[in-house]
């Protein structure tokens, strides 16, 4: 029988455990009663929270996106030459994927059917489309490469970084070298979020390759 | 209650249809009786092919292992600068995931505890690890950049390449322009196995931007 602990929660505290639960056992997976023992709080405590369980994928859904279209507005990424913006967008997009690591997994993860599922589906592509025209604006201005399609680079940029989320453990660049844990596995350990930012701008942009 | 046809299924046949089931609702959400309803033939006479649905899994993540694996062999891959060698790598991994892309994306989407998911995370770990050296060699020769770490460079690559299963059509590919389907999302519609490849070389290792 699980410790039933004194209700303690802010909203934004409830959000996190919701959020870690639904990344390890998939939304679908997540019933109330699995949010409720890893809360250590009794359902109708959590329904003093929240309306259910797709409240809390909304709101942990709208803490990605709302990070994510911030950068949009960013000066740097409205002001001057689309590549700049672009290269803007990108290592903010990483540093933000980083910050807020569970939330975008979230995000990424999305594949459902419920009515909060096909909108962060709806606004995921439209940040997608936001990139894809600077993107195209940059090819435009001839500061991108025109032997690769400006949808497909947008793709290519995208699964690059999307996929930082397997891999990249916070904990690990928090202590760098330090003792336990499993073996470190490439490119995670020990790597700072704007490392791995600035890896992507230049692997992406300027190319693995020397000369 | 589903028709059941006669079987009339081969050892590759069979495994098509489960891959395509497993993609589909997740392994470990797979039964023996939604085997048995996509095939339209009864359990026993799946039984009369295979052990059971892990035979499947192994059979069917083999499949992408021994073509990938088989990348390595090749001439271009094991003669050259270890930089022309890990082009041809990627190239042709880009090609193989396109190629066998129901078999890549089973073994890229494998999580799990059985002992045959175990087996093939490390078999995949095995191949990255090929690709890292690769990697290494090249950076040691200087045909890659210092300031991208190594490791983090194999993993934004694989990111890169493995990405690509996430969105891919390869309906698209075969019927540009064609009529019908949803409007085509980006860098999906009328993309070939060869330019997605060339596109991922040109981009991971020359970068996107000009001059």
């Amino acid at each position: 029988m699980p410790t039933v602990k004194r209700d303690t929660y802010t909203p934004d505290s409830l959000l996190s455990v919701a959020v870690r639960v639904f990344n390890e056992r998939g939304y679908d997976g997540t019933s109330m009663e699995h949010l409720s023992q890893a809360a250590g709080i009794s359902k109708s405590s959590i329904y003093h929270h929240v309306r259910g369980k797709e409240e809390l994928l909304r709101r942990g859904i709208s803490r990605a996106l709302d990070e994510l279209f911030a950068v949009l507005e960013e000066p740097r990424a409205r002001e001057g030459r689309a590549v700049e913006r672009l290269e803007h967008v990108t290592r903010r997009t990483v540093e933000v994927l980083l910050a807020e690591l569970p939330y975008v997994t979230l995000l990424l993860r999305v594949r459902g059917n419920t009515e909060t599922e096909v909108w962060a589906m709806s606004r995921r592509r439209e940040f997608d489309q936001r990139v894809a025209e600077l993107v195209k604006q940059a090819a435009a201005d001839g500061d991108l490469r025109s032997d690769v399609d400006a949808r497909l680079a947008t793709r290519l940029l995208f699964g690059m970084i999307n996929s930082i989320a397997e891999w990249y453990r916070p904990e690990r660049a928090a202590h760098p070298g330090g003792p336990g844990g499993p073996a470190p596995e490439a490119g995670g350990a020990g790597t700072s979020s704007a490392e791995v930012a600035e890896a992507v701008v230049r692997t992406a942009f300027a190319g693995l390759r020397t000369g």
